[in-house]
């Protein structure tokens, strides 16, 4: 987190990176090159190398906390350290799908905001408005609600029907209100298929969407940058983890990421292009 | 977590000391007794000092690790030491209403059975089945898909009607399909009203309830018990924190919070009798 809003950031570094991908920044030890230790102690490490070989490809990093509160005590300083590493022109958006009432939620937003010092972070919208308050309050950082997941599950509620409306869009109908005073909600949108991306588009067409699974899940890319972009050309983070972190697994591993980084961006911004065109 | 699967843990603990009562561990530094430093580093101390003056008094712990990642890699190592302080006879249930998907939530699920050795967990149901699995894979471990929350954006989403019925009902009867093989599901049923708690009881019968809400949010005891009680008189863990942990600030704030635990434990103990005899 450096002095600038999140909002401001994150364009900022699409515009100088040319870039709508951002790299998830996920540690799984048993995919670590086998020329590293595999220990949590290596984890600072390996995210390094990752971070200076694309540093200037991405709009923005997203450690998800699982992969760090996995290792305890440990993984949580390295998650520190991770996004203490990220250049101050870069924001990080920290995956953490928090939820809860209260009391609770100020203490989930000390810890992304004032302890981990993250720029963004997903919550999960399901506890209402009052919960996702307290990190509202941060008018300097971001907050993406989870819309719709990719997952076969993501269907068992989110799909459910409310007056002949999916639930999913319930929430970004809801997103869009919240959204209003301070305009710092996104949305998280994963990538299952156009036709989902394209109704949540419609339902909030100013919103920044977080679409994971455009990298490893292999979805049909043009399709579904075209389905979920902004009117403006933009509005999308693009996730890409082990894609990217585990492309290669010898020593230049840092240089295989940057070459799929590479790969993965230039087909986003086809697709951008191809998508600004058909608007 | 000791050898015993944590149903029957639960079951030995809610016998042994007569207990509907589960204290949530949930360290706010600004609350602590004026003589303690107010520092994480106290935490540990502090949590000790009320699991040792009620153990006798409660059928489970229950930290919410919120309370713990505001403080970093420093509060997760407190967390790991508090968990580890309870005796083995008693059951920890983390609370951390994890959700994400796949290979995430094996990292959530190592975090929580693997590296901090919780007997059971609270989760996110909204990503559905296949995100739980992870979870439901530790056959010994304890699951509590959130249901129905009690802070009043609660309705927001969870009461939406789905056919007529709304979302947290839909929750609840799924968690009854997924619970039938292994029969480690529970549900987190806020203490707002006894009409929900009725209806989600007559929708799970067998489940059992974590009931937060019943301390410090006052809500009418007698009325919340009797709705939420499942027809062998248990099936509540009653989930209380700030009330016991703050009950005194004073040197002897664990005796306080010993005779609160007390007090509170009666008044469970009164409305599940009532409960009882009107069934």
């Amino acid at each position: 987190m450096s002095g600038m809003a999140f909002t401001e950031k994150l364009a900022a570094a699409v515009t100088r990176n040319e870039s709508l991908l951002c790299v998830g920044l996920d540690p799984e030890l048993e995919l670590f090159p086998s020329h590293l230790q595999r220990e949590p102690a290596t984890i600072v490490e390996f995210n390094r190398a990752i971070i200076e070989a694309t540093q200037d490809l991405v709009c923005c990093y997203k450690p998800n906390i699982a992969f760090y509160q996995r290792y305890g005590a440990e993984g949580w300083a390295a998650l520190r350290a991770t996004i203490s590493s990220v250049p101050p022109h870069i924001p990080v958006l920290l995956d953490a799908k928090s939820g809860d009432v209260g009391n609770t939620m100020r203490a989930y937003a000390d810890a992304a905001f004032l302890e981990l010092k993250a720029d963004a972070v997903t919550l999960a919208p399901w506890y209402g408005h009052d919960a996702i308050r307290p990190f509202l309050a941060y008018r300097d950082r971001g907050v993406f609600l989870v819309c719709r997941t990719s997952n076969a599950g993501g269907a068992d509620f989110q799909d459910a029907l409310i007056e002949g409306e999916p639930l999913y869009l319930r929430v970004a109908r809801r997103a869009v209100e919240w959204n209003r005073p301070h305009g710092h909600i996104g949305l998280v949108v994963g990538a299952t298929g156009p036709a989902q991306a394209r109704a949540v588009r419609a339902a909030a067409p100013e919103l920044a969407f977080l679409v994971p699974g455009l990298g490893a899940q292999g979805a049909d890319l043009e399709a579904a940058v075209g389905a979920a972009l902004r009117s403006d050309g933009a509005g999308i983070l693009a996730a890409a983890s082990r894609s990217i972190l585990y492309a290669g697994s010898g020593p230049d591993y840092a240089g295989a990421a940057r070459a799929e980084a590479q790969r993965l961006r230039a087909a986003l911004n086809l697709a951008r292009a191809a998508g600004v065109h058909t608007r």
